[in-house]
């Protein structure tokens, strides 16, 4: 029987369910993939859960002792209750208490955060923190939305009630902005997210004005965000409008971050982080236009693209109860 | 001989200098009010503060042990090196290294933050942070321009560099906003400070739009943004609008901290919060409006102005030795 520890995480996405386990530093044992079963109702996915994790808990206990366990689930999540509020990738899970459902069944107190911290977490200790030796980073998730967390000095910023990170609902276009399922408008998830580079092109395709992306739409109706990347990449300047004003956005967007927190690296992750290069020129220029704190300060803030693939929800799940202990939520 | 503790507290402004010392919780022994001889250079001004640190020390150090020397600064500031960038209010300061010219003199490492970061201290420990029994604060200054100080579970949150809580440089309106000092438009600041108000009342009165306004003008024609409250208060629509829109903007920038930040407590400070009752309703609009989370969370999120008045520089300054220790900036 060794010393060693060992942590279980879990995953929880609308789509797939992960769960990990996990030896420091050397990485993943094992991971369990699931389907999450939407449509049986948030307790069957909670049994699921915990299935799993009971399964990777006997598998491994007896050459292992258990750090504790790690979830990142998808947000709204009021903290430290547990409980999700009004989740749009959770459609019926609205006030379901995921902490007790959890700890019911395995017996001890989780660590649990949504989703885009505990990704936050893994490019800080596993990606880019870890290359550029810094404590704290915003990582910005462009997604189907834009998720958003916040790491100072090794530990998860989730504000008073876990909700803490939201940068997908900074305001970005106060007037004519697309709007957002937040109830507001012209914030930087419908502006910087692959949902709204597909209703921009839309947009175009509907004015009759962008034969480039009316041609895609027709030979490709269910179209997305990478497709219309490669017609940007291909010299489309309609399709390449779209990237410069996403990355305009996200100037907009860095530059009140930079200003309130001045913090020395903002990793921008998610699917459409591979689109950089279409977005990379507008994006400095607002942010430096608009930051006076990155222009004038001597110490180096760092713009760059996340280094952890979609690995990194599991794998910051798996850190969780290493660097955020169960009190802290 | 007695155990006690004082502290030594800086509050150096570009046209007071104030240096109190303190002894908690029962409060300032005595405060030096001095100009702040501006044309002289900042040597001389350096060279004021050490001179009256010398004398409160000398007073005081046979009764009391010193603690530390605290100092709240006009930003932008660089920490730890306590250099100043290009301060608006402090012209001619550029690169002027204020940390080192104060503690080859005094001796010791002092405690440094800028000034607005010295306020929110006060106002948590002193204040409504007290009031409210809250641990974590973010301060809005509306002042002639618009300051910010963010504490984190009793610390200030100063960023990688001093300059953290710049949150008058949050984008507000993005297209077809004023002018900002910092190089940017449609920032906070130009929309929700005094210099903001009495701008936007000249150029109603430009446009020849706003008889009050004007009449006010042809009677003072130095007229501040108190006078314009006088003139709200009393009907004038112009005026009015002119709150209208500066609560708008508050709403607008409180909402992107709010969803960012997730905080318990917003304070607003400074000599415009007397006009709270101008701008209240519209700032809690476009809050409710554009910040989920402020909606959402079952944690109440306190939005009130500050409690403590005009000496919360001087204060801050006194508690920054106790909070903060000075290695930490």
């Amino acid at each position: 029987m060794s010393a060693d520890n060992f942590t279980i995480g879990v995953d929880l996405g609308g789509t797939n369910l992960r769960i990990g386990a996990y030896v420091p530093p050397k990485g993943l044992l094992e991971a369990i993939q699931l389907r999450t079963r939407l449509s049986d109702g948030p307790g069957a996915v909670a049994k699921d859960i915990c299935t799993a994790i009971d399964t990777l808990r006997n598998r491994y206990h007896e050459q292992f002792s258990l750090r504790g366990i790690g979830v990142g689930s998808p947000g709204p999540l009021e903290l430290p209750a547990g409980v999700l509020r009004q989740p749009p990738n959770l459609p019926g899970w609205d006030n379901f208490g995921l902490r007790g459902a959890i700890e019911r069944s395995v017996g001890i107190r989780i660590s649990l955060q949504k989703d885009a911290n505990v990704a936050a977490l893994a490019e800080l200790k596993l990606g880019r923190g870890k290359s550029l030796s810094v404590d704290s980073l915003c990582m910005l998730t462009l997604g189907t939305g834009v998720g958003g967390g916040i790491i100072l000095h090794g530990k998860i910023w989730d504000g008073t009630s876990g909700m803490a990170g939201e940068v997908g609902h900074l305001n970005i276009w106060t007037e004519g902005g697309m709007a957002c399922g937040c109830g507001s408008s012209g914030c930087l998830e419908p502006h910087a997210s692959a949902t709204g580079v597909r209703k921009a092109a839309e947009e175009q395709i509907a004015r009759g004005t962008a034969p480039g992306l009316a041609a895609l739409h027709a030979r490709k109706p269910d179209f997305d965000a990478r497709d219309v990347a490669g017609l940007a990449r291909a010299g489309d300047s309609h399709a390449k409008a779209i990237f410069d004003k996403l990355g305009r956005s996200l100037g907009i967007g860095l530059a009140s971050l930079v200003n309130v927190l001045n913090l020395p690296l903002y990793v921008i992750g998610g699917g459409l982080a591979n689109a950089w290069d279409l977005f990379e020129r507008p994006l400095f220029e607002e942010l430096s236009k608009r930051s006076y704190v990155y222009r004038l300060t001597a110490m180096k803030t760092h713009i760059v693209t996340a280094e952890l693939g979609p690995d990194a929800g599991l794998l910051g799940a798996c850190l969780l109860p290493l660097y955020q202990n169960a009190q802290e939520h």
